[in-house]
């Protein structure tokens, strides 16, 4: 199959490398000339233009940091919707507003090009090993249309609706995600500030009703204030964005998760930016101090 | 053993009962003489009063609601401080404040009686089943007395610190499982309003960095509203009151925290307060109808 | 002067209407044809097309819903940009995005166009009489050439600094006024659960340290539960959109603004969003019932 | 009058200094003997115990720390139910919980006591001037009695309800007052990130719908970081106590007020204790640095 890929950086190169591994023909695209040249040492090709990438491809994958991105390849003068063939199914795995997502995928529509939305969790790791969760939005049939190119990039593959709905899942995913780092954090301090080892306390948290998948693979790093990413304070701000974007357009007050942004836009202010997103745990530690 | 049990309510009565199943001599006590006699239909027997339960034991467990009903049975004129033999090990198994359970434990060595803190998760099911988990605050030689009956009563049972440390442990236990409840809740919402199916979607935050305990548990009663409990939103109402003196005794401010509390506490103003603590959702539902 | 006016909502006809009354010029353009007749019945002229209304000005006004219509009507094909004669004044008194303010004034520069953000307070009562408060942003140069013709419309002008700074500081207003809604609306239910006439506890607030402009003016409505507006619920939840966004442009976490913005969202998610703001109150109100 | 005066601390003082020279025989009792040589020196007497303050008074004031303090002097065995003669007028002036002041008017009424509440706002600039604003809880005849001697102490008198009301209407103050404080932070740290004067925007925002009293007089030295004090963090964050409990016994959720508690406890917990409750804008500070 001859997929153009746009969008080559620490997700999207890993992904590219595997698609080229199981046998597709891989045409990336990015502004980068350094990260084309290393899809090229994978065996992808390099587009000397997004139109290039697009033109060809029987699928074009989309890995872009946000929305504007998304837009600009897709809407742009020289972007998707102008060069790509009808027929053409594009796949989107960026994390952008569920918003952004139905737009593109109306305006594909009309052109007879298929789009689906399709963002991920699993991080690098999961990017490298083709073990990716995979949130896919879009009509039944060109889901299906997709399994097998996805079936490479990820182990879990889940059609949760129509167009937007795998990044509203995905924005779901995130607030809970943030949440939880958030409430693990005040676990730590409240505590600590009672004179009570948090190790022993959160091994008992962690065998109950109150474990989650964070305490069991992040207790240990945030109690030694370990915070080497991982995912990035800056991508979960970011999300958090996207998130209250998202509630905005379902008309929907979410509480708790407005204060869970407010709590994660500190972490940035106060220079966290490029820590782990347990690094919330310095946000209620200053707090505190 | 001769054990004195004080305080025979859902979680009271079926522990008594696994401690005369286990050989024990439960002496019981309650202001209803009904509890008593379901005490006696399990092979304890029943105490006039609280002074007949606590004289002759060689242990002393406590049950009881909250703060208020521990200080009157420890504190009380007719009660253990003035009752208990010197020696005695008195384990308070009920869910207070740790500030409580340092004065009870400080009262106590005065008269040479040993007190120890051990509240406990896992519920009704747990205490029928003999499977609680167990976070023990106190002296370790005195925790080390304690484990032969504890373990009868649970199945894990972890000394987590000095006096009051268990009450603090399961401060954040309660803290993280309201706080986890109000995020699923408003994930459901996001989901629902933006017209995701929401079982599709949890099935995916559950198998990923966003998955817990709850999500597992009870992801499939709360998306069909079914809210029996389980464990009360009036208890867990109860329980942030302690949490939020907690952090007040231990100068600490918890953000997240301060704003569970009020939508529990919402919880119970609506009149959920028989409900399960899942029943969070229907607050989140009502700020959004 | 001749001033074009883009924009004939409840505040901007009788903006213009003022403008005509103070002998200008004012060719009016708007998408709806009714609301043209009525600027034209004020003695102004209508425009058949935005370019008309612009090509022959002095001084452009834009009166507009949101960052979105402000940024079409300037960077539109059709818009300001294009057909503005250089040295014209464009004064955009709409409450946008201080980024979309930003933007537009560079845009505007380099086609020789002089741009000043200029939002304002007083409702449409300030609106028919003139008695306006005005934010303004921009160069000094520039905002000294549109005094006397803001001098028409409010009685308050004060220049708060560079393009961008009016915006920022009527989101800072919106703010501060849509969380004393709240807390008023907090204290109010407090006093009525507690037994206590609301209309007596708000008076001795009222007097003291706890006294604002909002209890002064709406204490007595919001007691009888009168919420005509005013100012709706669908423009602050708009205008905390814009807070929000002006937060995380300027890198700052707001935590009380985040939970206000949610409790506003949620007025409008009760379908409250044409009532007047002070219907907050309904919403602490709901919460609990 | 006879009248006993509990409690001669920064308040206390100046208040029954205030008594003597207004022609009352004040017998005052501290635990501080030099707050009571320091109440001789207005022309006060000192009583050697709790029980000589109260035995001759026909009026006993107290001016109290918090809810323990005042339960003890009541309830104390050498307090004032014991010593209380019959018919006595108890005016208790501190600011605590509403329902310890309705405990304390329902034990008097039993000794043929009566009992009012009547905490105060106006600091203690307004205890030296005799202009304290005072909110009375009670029965009508019991606060008219009081009228003659209240009209010493402060200048707004206002019986807003039955036993506590005097303190729910004090609750509800400090919770408007704390809110506000932390609207304000938040506009002004808005305000300078984005590169706006922050004087010249709180100046607009004084003069229309966002105005309040505290912009009116704090904002100045708020944007200089001037906190002393005025009114501490401290008894703030005690007060914010009091409204929690408050709210808890109502048994309402108070959603912004929830996140103003946990802020000014962080004030404390970062040492700004002993600063002015205005220093809630260090907080806002420091989780943005």
């Amino acid at each position: 199959m001859n997929i153009g890929f746009i969008g080559l950086g620490i997700m999207g190169t890993p992904m590219a490398a595997n698609l080229v591994r199981a046998g597709h023909t891989v045409v990336g695209y990015d502004v980068s000339e350094q990260r084309l040249d290393e899809l090229v040492s994978h065996g992808g090709k390099a587009a000397g233009s997004l139109a290039e990438a697009v033109a060809q491809a029987h699928i074009v994958i989309t890995m872009l940091p946000d929305s504007p991105q998304v837009e600009e390849v897709v809407f742009g003068s020289a972007g998707l919707l102008e060069y790509g063939a009808p027929g053409l199914l594009h796949i989107d795995m960026s994390t952008i507003r569920p918003e952004t997502s139905r737009r593109v995928a109306q305006a594909a529509t009309v052109k007879g090009i298929r789009a689906i939305d399709a963002p991920v969790s699993g991080g690098e790791r999961g990017a490298v090993d083709g073990t990716l969760s995979i949130m896919v939005g879009g009509r039944a049939e060109d889901v299906e249309s997709a399994r097998e190119v996805l079936g490479v990039l990820g182990t879990t593959i889940v059609h949760v609706g129509p167009s937007g709905a795998g990044q509203t899942v995905k924005a779901a995913n995130q607030l809970v995600v943030g949440g939880i780092y958030g409430l693990v954090a005040e676990a730590i301090v409240l505590l600590e500030a009672s004179g009570v080892d948090p190790a022993a306390g959160l091994d008992v948290l962690a065998g109950g009703l109150a474990g989650s998948r964070i305490l069991e693979l992040k207790r240990h790093s945030m109690i030694k204030r370990e915070f080497a990413p991982g995912f990035r304070i800056d991508l979960h701000d970011k999300d958090m964005g996207i998130i209250i974007a998202a509630a905005r357009e379902a008309g929907v007050a979410l509480p708790l998760t407005g204060v869970v942004a407010q709590l994660i836009a500190a972490a940035r202010a106060q220079g966290h930016g490029s820590l782990d997103h347990s690094a919330l745990l310095k946000v209620i530690e200053r707090i505190n101090a």
